[in-house]
């Protein structure tokens, strides 16, 4: 990004620590040019070719050569290539110019500036994300040094049999060919998902062709928790004259079907019985390889505010607790920019589903021509680079849409643009014009809401057909508070400190992140930081919980459970996120991954806090996501206070549980207990399956003063 | 159509009239050949070339010349011009062979069997349409000689300013031009409203060209009631070397802007307070170049069971019938065929816009690609033709395709291919998936619903964005009946007669559509067709008046009024329909007409039925969707009962009513009188305005016994 290079010219500190970002505003108005003197290695061949090759600016730009415009573009999302030979040599200027921060008005300085372009409109400022809106070049760019005839593009696309026994692949091969070129052998090898050669095939190109191969009984890909992520591999090479490889390109290709289906549930629930009768709900459940899946997960939002040095060792940590906590899904949200390549062969590899929103958010993106036309070559580009992904399984026009802070509609040509290019570049894949559409929900994102209900109340009385936004917030750990936020002001906080900067107040709502008055709520002002962390990271931990089980509860009406949000671009003091930046777990990631395990014991809790002499009955549920059906029910429930175990009931049953099906248990409760002589700081409710001790659950609630 | 060829040779008599269709059944699973010698009156000069020019064969076809296939299609929608020139000779055998009607399955013999194809469904069996799937050579077809060089297709684009003040026209030329043709000079004349000369260009013209013209305050198109239905006229010529007009296409051009917009209350009213929050209702308020404009109208469905018959005639009474009754727009109805030119020639003239669906209709048309296939050329010449049309105002999927009875969701890949052609060729017309959408309401379509609500209370309770189907029946008139039911079967009517073959008894539901039991429940067993046909004709007069003025009232929430149906296919006995086959018109149509005027005293009604002593109270309304203002309201109510007259109240006001807008008024009412010396059949409620008779209405209402 430029503003990375000019502080590290000026040594300013590293910016997600500065605590004043102010300082990088005027860099959003002004042209940066990247320049830098060629030298190449050596002159190219006669039958050699050199490319510069850039893989993505930030955000509007040109190439130069001598001084000489070779391309410009509007747009993050398009590569560009451009073949340099007979025009470049040692000592020639190559330039990038990047010009200012695309603006559709001069106030009010925040996402509504991003109305008119492809541009994320997260930078603009949000309610975690600080305005500071990068530019530059954020994807790889190198010269590079190619045979004369080489492979200019390929891809596998392929289509499953409706019982899904076979797959047709089918390789189209481009190859980069000049006047002079003759036709070039191309060999295509494909191993199975074990790397055992199952194909192989040659072919004589002369500029365009296509082999084909039909896989009997096809290894597919699955998503976390349904199977394994297989795929195979295919690498296509291109010899020369003389049998060398001069080019190859190798490539993961996993198989899978996806649709967006009604559950047939919903087909005989919503319609209303008499006329006038309006249409049915949107659906939302997600089938894979026809199975029904149920969609756990989380919004994933930019890991920096600079997407330019976002790589796999950034990426890696994020992915692997997102899959280790039983996660299958992410929402690439559309405020955010779309990831880099490593993101999309991460998520392949872990069977992390990808549900991936065009940069559209929150915003009346009117259809006029020019940003009509780079929405269409850009969304253009996206849909065929992430379609070759298998973790790919919906596409989205792009953030509350819909919604009156929005104020788009079906109507709107990007929308009906953005459908058009998903037809016509990737139609198997499903594709949303918005979240929330018909039936699902977005938020809340509060423990407690506005009108006092909490997250045990308001969401077992919401029937929405998925949950695919909801937040519980918690304080970042007091390690990280330390770092960024002078110990002065440390604590209480207070407006108008780092608190207000690093969104842990007034950042949306004044209460907004750091929810003070609910941890005050439950237990009094806390006399420590250290006190204030705790509690709030409970709250979200046990928030979580709820909601993740009881939008899980709701299945098959319900179909989806996303947390807003995984991750966040800068360390905040206090957020919904799931891990302090760069990836720090909060406790909620655990609780989060205990509540999204396969098979678990659940409560339907009826509230948060508890005082002695009070009837604790909660609902029992067995939540199984998994393959396998369960032949036998044995839980036990206990309230445990301090030193006293109180058993409260027992649901045993040997009625046997489908596969992918819940089943609804008993109602079961106790009296609290007076606390003893040991004063406890919360009662747990313990779900106990005997013989399963992984499918057990604990709940850690409340003791009302 | 192959049937009505057939019939005639037999000598059989009408279908309409016929009491027994079951004879034309054969006829579907046959194949058909159309057969002539050709007979040129001429040998084309050098310079000429002789076209087979066939506007629509009905639905999968052949066309063959001395045996040999020229052209084999499926779709009944695209064109064919086939060039024969040094291919045919008198002499020679021409051949259209039509295949059998398409059926995806052998049972149930109904509207299933049309699920994949893009045949309408409707003559595969509906309740107001007998099973009869006509097949033939439908739409205009003949032989042309033309000059060498000729227009091959020519078409007026325009881009209206945002403020409408210019509206920029682009004259597209595309020539048919062989080898040998030397370039061809085109002429393009701009003719005015008033037919003055306005514009005036020659080109040159190689194989395309385009000219453009900016007209400055266009005199826009306007539908019935808010203004004139002005069109300009372009006449394009082609001028041999000589400077003769060779060739010429004259084409009426109509300049507006169509948008489908959220009414500016709706942001406010229907979103949920609290989280999870949903999306948003979808827009279906119509602007037309920049007005909101009160959609008020009917159903429209084929006015013939054989579309090939169909010709100006049989549109024309009913197109000025739906004109002078103050409609705006007629729905044409995805179960129904496109219509012929000459249907959208017309209506641009009277005003009328036009929504139009595409052939799909209450089925669950899958995504094959067969189906797929022809679906996409199909839907791209509709649209290519239709969009000429300045009253094409709304594209539509389909038919109720989101209602359980279809199943179809807004994932199916045929809705999302008719998205993607429309903004590929109309991109600024709208369009929606089907009716009805997010919001609005079908049904119902009886006086009485099935739990006793009469339409004077539903359509009050209801809160629907727009009525876009809503029925109440009632018999044709003694004079039809009389010709379609022997007269041994006329009165009472009976099962497993003419009045079950002629929709009157079981055709939806047992009591569709001559809802005999409502008809009872008001005014007891009639003693005479006569009565019946008066009791149930008025019955239907008085709902339509309830249901059109109560959608109005709820103006802007809801934005259309379109009754189902206005015309029927063949006689019926009974129907929702506002004229009996072919164009007679039921008493229902002008109590429509009444309350589509643009402007109206309305009273909401609380029911229909009274007794002596009763207290009758309505609410009083203004619905105004003129041009005007109304300065002064001056509305006199009054019971009138035999020779009695009960003025019970008097609505005042000099508060200025601002065009297009509604006023709600007082609640007025009284004491229903017993019944005097004369025994009146029914209770008048008047609303006399004073000093606008016009705007005067009166409501017939019924005395319980």
């Amino acid at each position: 990004a430029v503003q990375l290079d000019y502080a590290r010219a000026q040594k300013w500190p590293q910016p997600e620590y500065d605590p004043d970002l102010s300082k990088y505003m005027w860099m959003e108005d002004v042209y940066w040019l990247y320049q830098t003197e060629l030298a190449l290695e050596a002159e190219p061949h006669q039958d050699q070719r050199i490319f510069f090759v850039c893989k993505g600016v930030d955000y509007q730009f040109e190439v130069r050569l001598n001084g000489q415009v070779l391309h410009a573009q509007e747009g993050m999302y398009r590569g560009v290539e451009i073949d340099l030979t007979d025009k470049a040599k040692t000592g020639d200027i190559l330039e990038v110019l990047v010009f200012p921060v695309p603006k559709s008005c001069a106030t009010p300085v925040d996402r509504n500036q991003a109305n008119q372009s492809v541009k994320p409109a997260v930078s603009y400022g949000w309610d975690f994300h600080p305005r500071l809106v990068p530019l530059g070049i954020w994807d790889e760019t190198y010269l590079e040094m190619r045979p004369e005839v080489h492979i200019w593009s390929s891809e596998v696309r392929y289509s499953l049999a409706n019982d899904l026994s076979v797959a047709n692949l089918r390789l189209h091969i481009d190859l980069h060919i000049i006047e002079s070129s003759s036709n070039a052998l191309c060999r295509w090898r494909l191993l199975d998902p074990d790397e055992q050669p199952i194909h192989y095939a040659e072919t004589v190109v002369d500029e365009y062709a296509m082999l084909d191969f039909a896989i009997s009984q096809p290894r597919l890909w699955w998503p976390n928790g349904q199977g394994k992520p297989d795929c195979y591999t295919s690498i296509l090479e291109l010899l020369d004259a003389s049998g060398v490889v001069v080019h190859s390109v190798k490539r993961k290709v996993g198989l899978r079907r996806v649709r967006l289906v009604m559950h047939p549930t919903q087909w005989q629930e919503k319609e209303v019985e008499q006329f006038p009768k309006g249409r049915h709900t949107s659906p939302i459940t997600l089938e894979i390889n026809g199975r029904c899946v149920f969609v756990k997960g989380a919004n994933w939002v930019t890991p920096s505010m600079f997407p330019g040095v976002v790589d796999v060792d950034m990426y890696r940590p994020l992915l692997d607790m997102a899959q280790q906590n039983n996660m299958n899904i992410l929402r690439c949200w559309g405020g955010a920019n779309v990831q880099k390549e490593a993101f999309f062969d991460m998520c392949d590899a872990r069977g992390l589903m990808v549900w991936q929103e065009f940069t559209l958010a929150c915003n009346r993106y009117e259809g006029n021509q020019p940003y009509l036309d780079v929405l269409n070559v850009e969304s253009r580009a996206v849909i065929k680079r992430l379609r070759q992904h298998p973790c790919l399984v919906l596409w989205c026009g792009g953030n509350e849409l819909f919604n009156n802070w929005s104020r788009m509609t079906d109507q709107d040509l990007a929308l009906r643009l953005l459908n058009k290019n998903c037809y016509q570049w990737d139609r198997d894949t499903p594709f949303l014009m918005t979240s929330p559409s018909m039936g699902m929900g977005h938020g809340g994102y509060f423990f407690r809401r506005s009108d006092g209900a909490e997250v045990y109340q308001y969401f077992a009385e919401s029937r929405n057909t998925a949950y695919t936004e909801y937040g519980v917030t918690s304080p970042a750990s007091v390690e990280t508070l330390r770092k960024i936020i002078p110990s002065a002001e440390l604590f209480p906080p207070r407006l108008g400190t780092q608190w207000e900067v690093r969104h842990g107040l007034n950042a949306w709502q004044p209460t907004s992140w750091l929810d003070l008055h609910t941890i005050e709520h439950y237990f009094g002002p806390p006399s420590t930081l250290e006190q204030m962390v705790d509690w709030g990271q409970w709250l979200q931990s046990e928030g979580y919980k709820a909601i993740f089980e009881e939008a899980r509860r709701q299945k098959p009406t319900c179909a989806m459970a996303l947390n807003w949000v995984l991750n966040e671009p800068w360390p905040t003091a206090a957020n919904n996120s799931l891990i302090t930046w760069p990836c720090e777990s909060k406790p909620a990631m655990s609780a989060v991954g205990q509540s999204c395990r396969p098979v678990l014991a659940s409560a339907r809790i009826p509230k948060f806090s508890w005082r002695a002499g009070e009837r604790l009955a909660v609902q029992l549920f067995v939540l199984n996501d998994g393959l396998d059906s369960i032949a036998l029910t044995d839980i036990e429930v206990s309230i445990v206070l301090g030193d006293q175990t109180i058993i409260v009931g027992r649901w045993q049953t040997d009625e046997v549980l489908a596969a992918n099906t819940n089943m609804e248990g008993p109602t079961v409760g106790g009296v609290v207990p007076e606390l003893g002589s040991v004063t406890p700081d919360s009662l747990t409710l313990n779900l106990i399956w005997h013989g399963h001790p992984e499918w057990s659950s604990a709940y850690r609630l409340g003791l009302a003063r």
